[in-house]
């Protein structure tokens, strides 16, 4: 077992400091580990410092002072969000040397904004890296001024890539880009209505550029297929729109009500020919389309790549909610009291197996899915040094295509893993769950929309199911071995021996061993995938035509063996880090347990079908498996408030007072209640009760 | 087939005018039925009729104007709903003697109002039913000027029941009323701010009386346990507080922020004895206690049995947000086109097998349950009839406890229901299911404290088993046969023989017959009551107690032997409708489909346990069933739009332009942002980007 030297004794203090005692200390107590060293062991001591740089900077800044819960109008919310992306600006707490020395960095400062507040996370990322990234990787030279303008938010800007009746589809955007060889201008222009640009975030009010994405038109009539345009569609000295552009704000949403989005069309508008983003396209001086691609989609692949990053950011960023979600519902199940063994005295709600069911397994799904991710930013970057590089590589193709296929599958899973944990946490904390400033709503509503954006969730389930249906044939013909950068498809190499396996576990005991759900979901994906296959191959016998043939392959098969691949490749990253001899000792058995509960809990959704396919046969494994699942919350119960104490943020930034360290949980409530506007007086309209007294049967007009 | 006679036509055509002409009207021209002959076998003439009064009378009422989307803040919301709520007092939709011809048209009223806004609907319900009914029910003569004030609106009620720290556990409930002799009061008063009445819908902001629950104590000092007591809590001249009480408004929530949810604590505030509701026990002039009731259980259970009722209205509330929530998806499916199998032609997303595997199951559970709903409020007038025929027959005891074990999973299940299916919809309208206007977001956030409230849904579950776990020892002696007044248990008296059977279809055309469902369900509820037995039995031997021993008996048991018992009774409820010879003809087809593409659906939830219980073998059972599944949904596409015509409120009431009757998605949708307020402007806080520039890196103070 190792346990903290002096020094990283002291270091940890200055990091992480002690949390206050109260009615969480008891299970503080109980822990079989300390909650320091595995913050320690998640996070290296430089992100700590820097995490808590940034909560300790908005804690003493009064802009960033919240009264939770409280009701604030659109239009003042939107303006708190964007003076305080402006500070963000002024804090400069991640300068691009730092950026480059630490890549990791910039994604650590998205969520830790978002743990605050999402609207002004995303304002922020939308320009400084959404837009600016744009630019960055698909412009060229002639560009850089409108980077260096975006880093000193002389400008603000964002993407416009989907449009009032275009979403998943993009290649039927409709926006056109006419160039005019006359006046070397390009002339955008909306059809109508239905393409306006729409949903677009930051360009409701603030942004002074867009991104736009437009079908390219040569003088001669030719269309090019989509590319991207910088278009100024506001005066940054007025922020009144340009001439020919109707821009926009779409209105309220279900959450991150902060941010404004917008939509836009455009009248005609001109612009200098420079502003087409030219690395993957070009219009020579003479009027002609150049492309350093041949074919039509590779460019557009290319065009629309720099969005696939941005799965792999949400990825982190959901996971970020589910661990706000979690904090909030262990923290009120172990302070929370209600009913017991006899009439005297109540239990916390966290000693309940049932309340045990509902928590622990999104607290392992937190812990899997945040290694996940941050691993997986690590293969998106190495994937982006390539790109810079020009590495023309096969490798570099094939990491490309499973960073793609992984995201694409990984951000369905992480975003719907926290919606419904936002909700079970929701519904954990009961009524006082549905209190706004206990913030689950907010959680849960910012959270929504990441299952939509950069790809409806089901639609990006389709290409991972592709890429694995790819492989069949090298998988059928033993001699072309399945290989991928990052392993993720290496077990399919003992496909066919996979296929014969049976489940062999006939205790609780075996089955506590994570291998157990491992092994299981090999077979999983192994059998989803040639059921998959077979179905595809009989829809195409029978429809009229791959389209149909595709789309009526999705249910039961695509869409189960993507989202089986994608749980078993998070799985194996976990079990492989959980297990390996450098993860200091007396943290491993917790974290083995959360791997293996994390293993089984998602492996019991698949329940059918590893029966239906004969993996499981009996009353046993089914049985053996649920009680498993029981037995591993049980063991972790007692772990689980200082697994959350490892990974929430302070008290002012989690903002939600049924979860503060303290575990005052009913002082805090009542504190904060009472602290509400008007609590206790009257209201304004009191004399319409009081006076105007309704007549029954004989209303008035209220003209 | 039955087709509508002249005079009925003449009749459906003043009572349900034609649909608007659109993009619709393919689907509709390809419904296999008249949405007019399904509207008019759903609900009778006289009830269509009372609902288009009320709709059309809100819709000519400028007071009823609502902007979609709009950004209301908390206290113009709630001034905004208290003049709707007293409007409807003037319009007095129902009069005394019309509710009591016709109780159901009270339901009718609330689900009205809900469809327009649940916060107004909630604040009449919870003033007008909630706190008359409890008043009527558990007081007395003295009470009846209460009443009277009430339905005059010269005060306004609630109903005080949980405290800040206790919800679930209303035994636990810690308000004392103590009496005093002396002066013939009682003296009300909160032990410490833990005791506050907490989340009092109503107590907010205008109630002036409450219905308030308290420990009874007698001058003696002894405690006679929880009673209910009216308290003036504010001045009806002024709204304000009455002296000793403390009472304030709990702040924003998740949704119905029109309704106004309170706090109130009492400081030795004296009421008149004769506040005491005195149905079930009472103070005499000498002060001494008496009872109806020798069993204090017993007299608990009465007291708290005014509440049960407010479960059935709940599980009609629901069925009505899923209905709004299904009416949004299906028409916003039929009208949205993205991609097609070719790149020329797009279709509507509808004609995808996922997009129809995701919605149409949640039309069919909306039609299932809405008829489970009506049915069921039914069955407790009948009760309720009883109660106040005083009717002390077994057989009212017996309906008394089965429907009190059908609520309490009829409310879990529907609540559920609706929840998942909002939440579905919302992602299945993509982007635009995100925007506020669309009002998706308002009816999951309304819908969501039903999970909670009148008994958290995983907390009720467990009555439900407890009422079918009490049934073991007559099913195991046969000669005690399992009777119930609503006949939901008979089939128990087969479970022997049930327990047998073995799933025998083996084709997908044997699946779409929807008794094969029915009789999975027969053995599932039967092979879980065993199991769940069989764990109690053990846990009780292993336990400490039998506190623990049940509480490790719900998860993978009694847990799913209440949803599977309640699915199987509303599923055999709907099937006996759906075969009746009395249900039209042309109807038939259609609801038979309905009936058997919910009961797959939902046995599709437990097919884990059909194959670990060996009901299930092999791979054909399963994978037929969820191919019937596809097959219904396909089958039903062009039915769905006419499905939810003949459901849908008017478009005033829907409020949501991505789903108007005339299909008019991009053109309505387009129209309702350019209203937004402000929506072109920029923003009033311009010169804070323009000329309050950031230096980058150095931060100025705020202050």
């Amino acid at each position: 077992m190792i346990t903290a030297s002096k020094s990283d004794a002291v270091s940890q203090d200055g990091l992480l400091p002690d949390l206050p005692n109260g009615p969480l200390s008891e299970y503080r107590r109980k822990a079989s580990f300390n909650w320091k060293d595995m913050a320690m062991f998640l996070e290296d001591e430089d992100i700590i410092a820097f995490k808590n740089k940034i909560f300790s900077t908005l804690e003493s800044d009064p802009l960033f002072y919240r009264q939770p819960g409280v009701d604030l109008p659109l239009e003042k919310y939107r303006e708190l969000t964007f003076l305080r992306c402006k500070k963000i600006f002024e804090y400069n707490f991640l300068t691009f040397e730092a950026t480059m020395e630490k890549p990791q960095k910039m994604l650590v400062l998205i969520n830790c904004l978002g743990m605050y507040d999402w609207s002004l996370s995303t304002k922020y990322f939308l320009d400084t890296q959404v837009f600016g990234v744009a630019i960055g990787n698909t412009g060229s030279e002639r560009h850089e001024t409108i980077l260096h303008q975006t880093q000193n938010m002389e400008i603000f800007g964002c993407l416009a890539l989907t449009e009032l009746s275009h979403g998943s589809n993009t290649k039927a955007i409709r926006t056109t880009a006419r160039f005019d060889a006359s006046t070397k201008e390009f002339i955008l222009n909306s059809p109508d209505f239905e393409a306006a640009k729409f949903w677009v975030g930051n360009m409701g009010k603030t942004a002074t550029h867009a991104v736009v994405y437009a079908q390219l038109y040569t003088s001669d009539g030719r269309c090019h297929g989509l590319h991207s345009f910088v278009v100024q569609i506001r005066n940054p000295k007025t922020l009144l729109p340009m001439p020919g552009v109707m821009v926009g704000d779409i209105g309220r949403k279900l959450g991150q009500n902060g941010l404004d989005n917008g939509f836009a069309m455009f009248h005609n508008v001109r612009i200098p020919y420079e502003n087409l983003l030219n690395r993957t396209g070009d219009i020579s001086s003479s009027g002609n389309y150049t492309s350093a691609y041949k074919d039509p989609k590779q460019r557009l692949g290319a065009s629309l790549g720099t969005l696939s990053s941005g799965r792999v950011s949400i990825i982190s960023m959901v996971v970020t909610n589910l661990k706000l979600a979690i904090t909030i519902a262990i923290r009120f199940s172990a302070t929370r009291r209600q009913f017991g063994p006899t009439e005297k005295e109540e239990i916390p709600v966290l000693e309940y197996q049932l309340q045990q069911w509902r928590l622990i397994p999104y607290l392992a799904a937190a812990y899997a899915l945040d290694y996940f991710s941050v691993g997986f930013f690590f293969n998106l970057i190495e994937l982006q040094i390539g790109i810079l590089m020009k590495d023309r590589s096969p490798r570099q193709a094939e990491l490309g295509k499973e960073i793609h296929a992984l995201s694409c599958a990984g951000k369905p899973l992480a975003s719907w893993t926290a919606q419904h944990g936002a909700q079970e946490c929701r519904e954990a904390c009961g009524g006082h769950g549905f209190l706004a400033m206990n913030r689950l709503g907010d959680i849960r509503n910012d959270n929504d929309p990441n299952c939509t954006y950069e790809g409806d969730n089901n639609v990006l389930l389709q290409q991972t199911s592709n890429y694995l249906l790819g492989l069949v044939q090298s998988i059928h013909e033993d001699n072309a071995p399945c290989e991928s950068p990052l392993g993720s498809i290496h077990f399919l190499n003992d496909y066919k021996t996979i296929l014969k396996r049976k489940f062999t576990a006939s205790t609780i005991r075996e089955c506590l061993d994570c291998a157990v759900a491992l092994d299981a979901y090999k077979w999983l994906v192994c059998y989803l995938l040639r059921e998959s296959h077979d179905k595809l191959q009989q829809e195409k016998q029978r429809a009229a035509n791959d389209f149909d043939a595709r789309n009526n392959s999705q249910v039961y098969y695509c869409r189960s063996l993507a989202l089986a691949f994608i749980e078993h490749t998070v799985l194996q990253r976990y079990y492989d880090y959980t297990h390996d001899p450098s993860t200091p000792g007396s943290l491993q058995p917790v974290l083995k347990k959360l791997c293996c509960l994390y293993g089984l809990w998602s492996l019991n959704k698949h329940i059918a079908v590893l029966y239906q396919g004969g993996y499981f046969a009996g009353e046993l494994p089914g049985r053996i498996v649920q009680d498993a699942i029981l037995d591993l919350c049980a063991q972790l119960k007692d772990d689980a408030v200082s697994l959350v104490d490892a990974i929430a943020p302070p008290d002012f930034i989690l903002n939600s007072p049924i979860a503060k360290a303290d575990g005052e949980l009913y002082k805090n409530l009542w504190s904060a209640v009472l602290q509400g506007e008007k609590v206790l007086e009257r209201p304004s309209w009191w004399p319409e009760f009081c006076c105007n007294k309704p007549v029954i049967g004989k209303p008035r007009s209220q003209l």
